[in-house]
């Protein structure tokens, strides 16, 4: 781990209190994973000129690329309100399906296009022009405002959020809250915070039989029967009937091959690969117990198979609704009349290495497009989000002035 | 089809009434499917010297290599027996594998090593020579025997017997009782005659889903989940119980495969292969129907299906036993002492188009080297099918005098 020395640029040319103009600046750098292409030194350029400390850590794992991150802080007492992000985006894709130049930025009525405008550019974007803005209002606010932005959350994952929270902490960083900008909205800015997400566990299961000539099914064992009770023992009984605050555990056979080109010849082994989005109920230790015991069921003394669980760092966590997570709701309503879900549904986010330090929840733009070709946000909810940030940020240390 | 011209080759330097050195002659021509190698000229020479009528017709089909094969017929009246069988081998393989060579014939403790000395060169030298033999000894023996051998039998089985049969019939040619030399022995001579063979048909399964993210299952429709409810409703109720003749059918999924290497994705399609082997309770057309009505019930409204069935011409078939039926069994019995089983076991042979023809009956030697390194035959195996060939001639033309 180095940290990148700052690097001299020309003035910029808009006001980064501008959550539509810094998200056009963003999206202008095309950082897909784990290329920095300049984003993360615009970002240190405008934090750096409001006042804030920036650290620019570079982390390195043998066989993969160095990955550049960001961490700035303003203040130095606590209370610490963090805000988490990336600044990497997924590959363009097919580029000649798109309708407009993917890192352009362009504003077509009243829309923002660009690969990373929703996920999460956008999002980090209207967090930091809020901040500026409430910094600049109150320039003596108590407690700190910080930024954690990693470099490879759409990659590996491995040398950014992690690492960089590690490596804050052992300078002595302590955080209090965070709101991690991802794209929870599924279509309006009123529709959904998550206060958690489900675990991840992957399993690869393998039967074997043995291979022998249809015609002699006496002979031969054939691996594919055995596999067909085993996925049906899996999936017979629910894990469970869901938590106060999750859906039901749920899995999903995502592979099932054999590769067996003959019709005449019994195969000799099949392989299947599944994946499991757990709640709270388990632990990846419980529930692979739980697996491994219906395997055990179904498979009685005739199916011989193997079971291997992928390693994972993906346990269910929740952030329990309670003041922070009231005052973010509230800010939310406060702008869009509406009050937003408090969901943990979804895929897995770096909000799963963040609760280990601090509470966190996650809210940002509308996330239909992203990772699509034409990804976009309306300026209309980067100027909402911005003001959503905004107001929590003023509760959030006004609370903690009084208290 | 074009007939080949008898050529012209140097004298023979063995018996042909002598199974042992007949087999090592046959073996010695390495054909393997579609070559002729000289196999068929061979057999010709030795038919012709004793008095066969032999034609060398040439099937061809568009895409495929023309094959080569052998009818020969000695005797002008009826009732005509007919020894069928195939000359050309299945490919050597690993031949560093082999601990002789594999078209060398070499002999050591008894045993005849090649390619092709058991499947089924070996029984069909025993079934020439015990012609040629009983020949010899009755020139006035009424009838004709007859000898019907095929080229492709390993390979398409498109040139061969099929159409074999076919010009033989459209030549006038009539058949009334059939013996196919194909190795039906397990362990021993005295073990196996084959009267009849299960059918085969192939069915191609696809289930259809939707893709999506593991995270989002609502937003997808998992095609494993269908797949496997539809294949454990087609294990979950034997097809039948067997017949008088014949074992259950049995159905064999021999592959099915999704290939889907993403574990957060929820993949589009799954298929599947599978086999059957099917009795005499059955045609292609209902257990066809009776599948469909399986997948049908088991699918409901929720699995989107397609299934398909390979085109077959494979058919189950019996000799009902019989006189003919009692007659090979009484002559292995007369050989080795023991009765042989009435069997319907195994897979396909060139008998499910002869049966159309005339009743057939399979027997010959010890199967258990077949299509693997080392094939081998014993050369007592040799001589006792030989024997009982001659045994089942002479017996009967005798029945047929005496009617």
């Amino acid at each position: 781990m180095t940290a990148t020395p700052t690097r001299s640029a020309p003035p910029l040319d808009f006001d980064p209190a501008d959550p539509v103009a810094l998200t056009q600046a963003l999206v202008r750098c095309p950082s897909v994973t784990p290329a920095e292409a300049g984003v993360l030194a615009l970002l240190e350029q405008v934090l750096a000129a409001e006042g804030y400390a920036v650290h620019r850590p570079v982390f390195s794992e043998p066989g993969m690329p160095d990955v550049e991150n960001l961490y700035a802080r303003i203040g130095s007492e606590g209370p610490v309100f963090v805000v988490a992000g990336h600044v990497d985006v997924v590959p363009v894709g097919d580029e000649a399906a798109w309708t407009r130049a993917p890192f352009a930025a362009t504003i077509e009525n009243g829309v923002l296009y660009g690969r990373g405008a929703c996920d999460m550019k956008g999002g980090l974007a209207a967090m930091v022009s809020a901040a500026i803005r409430y910094r600049r209002e109150n320039p003596e606010a108590p407690g700190s405002i910080a930024f954690l932005v990693a470099g490879d959350e759409e990659g590996p994952a491995v040398n950014g959020t992690v690492k960089l929270l590690k490596w804050a902490h052992e300078r002595g960083e302590r955080f209090d809250h965070c709101l991690l900008g991802e794209p929870t909205n599924p279509a309006a800015m009123s529709d959904m915070i998550k206060i958690g997400r489900r675990g991840s566990l992957t399993g690869e299961l393998t039967v074997n039989g043995t291979q022998g000539h249809v015609g002699y099914p006496h002979l031969a064992d054939n691996p594919i029967r055995g596999m067909v009770r085993l996925l049906a023992a899996l999936d017979a009984t629910p894990l469970d009937a869901g938590t106060t605050h999750f859906d039901p555990s749920n899995l999903e056979v995502t592979t099932l091959d054999v590769g067996n080109p003959a019709t005449n010849v019994i195969p000799a082994q099949a392989r299947a690969v599944f994946n499991i989005r757990f709640n709270d109920r388990w632990t990846p230790e419980t529930l692979a117990a739980e697996i491994e015991r219906r395997l055990r069921e179904a498979a009685g003394n005739t199916v011989r198979y193997e079971i291997r669980f992928r390693p994972t760092n993906s346990v269910a966590f929740l952030t329990e609704p309670g003041p922070f997570v009231a005052m973010v709701a509230d800010a939310v309503e406060a702008e869009t009349g509406k009050r937003p879900a408090l969901s943990t549904t979804g895929g897995t986010s770096d909000a799963r290495f963040i609760k280990s330090y601090c509470p966190v929840v996650e809210y940002g733009v509308v996330g239909k497009t992203m990772h699509q070709v034409d990804e976009c946000v309306a300026v209309s909810d980067l100027l909402a989000l911005e003001r959503i940030t905004h107001r929590l940020l003023a509760r959030y240390f006004a609370a903690q002035h009084r208290a």
